[in-house]
């Protein structure tokens, strides 16, 4: 059988994951999927993932892709992969991409969403999924917080160490903060994240909201390496990889949507 | 200490619990809830709580009552119950309320909600919350069902074997079905409810959806006791208690609202 180009749309709830990373001794997403696809076809297969997400991070829209040589049709992947993977992750869909797709290089742009409340006890249902932030908020200068972050910056400030990228200029197309009821919705849609670097800012919006840092101090942040400036790091579980876009209309009808 | 009635407002997420009532070698919510307070008073009550739920349901809104000599101001049992108690359970809010106040019998009404969703493979996120129906679904036939429920009828027809209930007439105040997405939200606020009935008429609907009973034989199911009319049980998962309602003028706000 010739050699196929196969790429998946997968959703998982990160709660019970070391992230996405295979690592030694650690369940993670990319070890569970590999391990199902080698029980599935027998062969080795190594997935790429279009990002590292960080352990109980989750997603709903993770794209991944992988060599094989078996005979299940491009489009058929989903029922045999969901009989064997564990219920917390799911194959949404399967399709055949040209040989050199790759899910991490080919990605323009991708979309998480940051969840969270502010009730004086943490949810019930959703409590995996919607982080807490105690303490008097203030909703307007979060919202114009998340719009400050918009745009081509420089986000040194805006990640942990042990980041190894080369640049830290990064586009955010989209960064806006929303509220219904008692939940609070931060989407940003950008060409590249940095380590941690969604939820350091969501971590500023929190400090912004509470006074502990002033929008000024934000755009100086924005302008320089001064982690010091931002804020700290959101705790993992309000954080959604929604979704990955390698199609440029397809970005931009969204983005166009957003505004 | 004088002796007080002290009512609490509850979530919990009832995955894994076998529901509401105490039972002997089962985990249960006011199983759980009565040691907790045993920890926090060193008394040993008993909890009344405004519904049996079944083992899996949740509720974002449960109701329950009992009586302590404990100093414990009325308003203060949040932080200390909330301490003891496990992350699925909840105490939302505390209030003193009248020596006879029963959170069962005093109840006016109840709102249920039960989410599904059509989608070819489960969800990842919110899976213990929305519950999966295969299919071809025909969504009109759906909402028209849900709305022929409303009023008083003979909900005979509509329970599971093992309920005590005296007469099986109830009245609905309110049942819609609407859909956001891939979400189906039915909702249903009723002046009481047999064992299994919300999720059986829930089960009705899909029969409906899926064309296995047309709109007359629901009809004929609300006038008389033929359980084989009715629907099947929906899964446990997908229907949370949201609200117990005591008073009479917030009822009639909330049934306004939804009109």
């Amino acid at each position: 059988m010739e050699r196929r180009n196969i790429c998946l749309t997968l959703a998982f709830d990160g709660t019970n994951y070391a992230g996405w990373q295979r690592q030694e001794d650690e369940v993670t997403v990319q070890g569970t999927l590999e391990a199902a696809l080698r029980q599935l076809t027998g062969e080795a297969s190594h997935v790429t993932g279009s990002s590292r997400t960080d352990a109980g991070v989750h997603a709903r829209g993770f794209v991944a892709n992988f060599y094989t040589r078996s005979t299940i049709p491009p489009k058929r992947w989903l029922y045999p992969l969901n009989n064997i993977l564990p219920e917390d992750i799911r194959v949404l869909s399967s399709c055949e991409v040209e040989e050199n797709f790759h899910a991490q290089r080919d990605a323009l742009a991708k979309t998480y969403v940051y969840r969270f409340h502010n009730l004086p006890y943490d949810l019930v249902l959703d409590r995996h999924y919607v982080a807490q932030e105690k303490g008097p908020m203030d909703d307007e200068a979060m919202m114009a917080c998340a719009k400050l972050f918009c745009g081509e910056h420089d986000f040194g400030a805006f990640r942990s160490t042990g980041s190894s990228a080369k640049t830290t200029r990064r586009t955010l197309f989209q960064s806006s903060l929303s509220k219904s009821g008692d939940r609070y919705t931060y989407q940003v849609t950008g060409n590249g994240f940095l380590y941690n670097m969604v939820r350091i800012l969501v971590g500023t919006l929190f400090y912004v909201a509470h006074g502990t840092r002033s929008l000024e101090e934000v755009t100086k942040a924005l302008e320089g390496q001064d982690r010091l400036l931002a804020g700290k790091v959101a705790p993992a579980k309000g954080l959604c990889l929604e979704k990955v876009w390698y199609d440029e209309d397809e970005l931009r009808d969204f983005l166009d949507q957003q505004r």
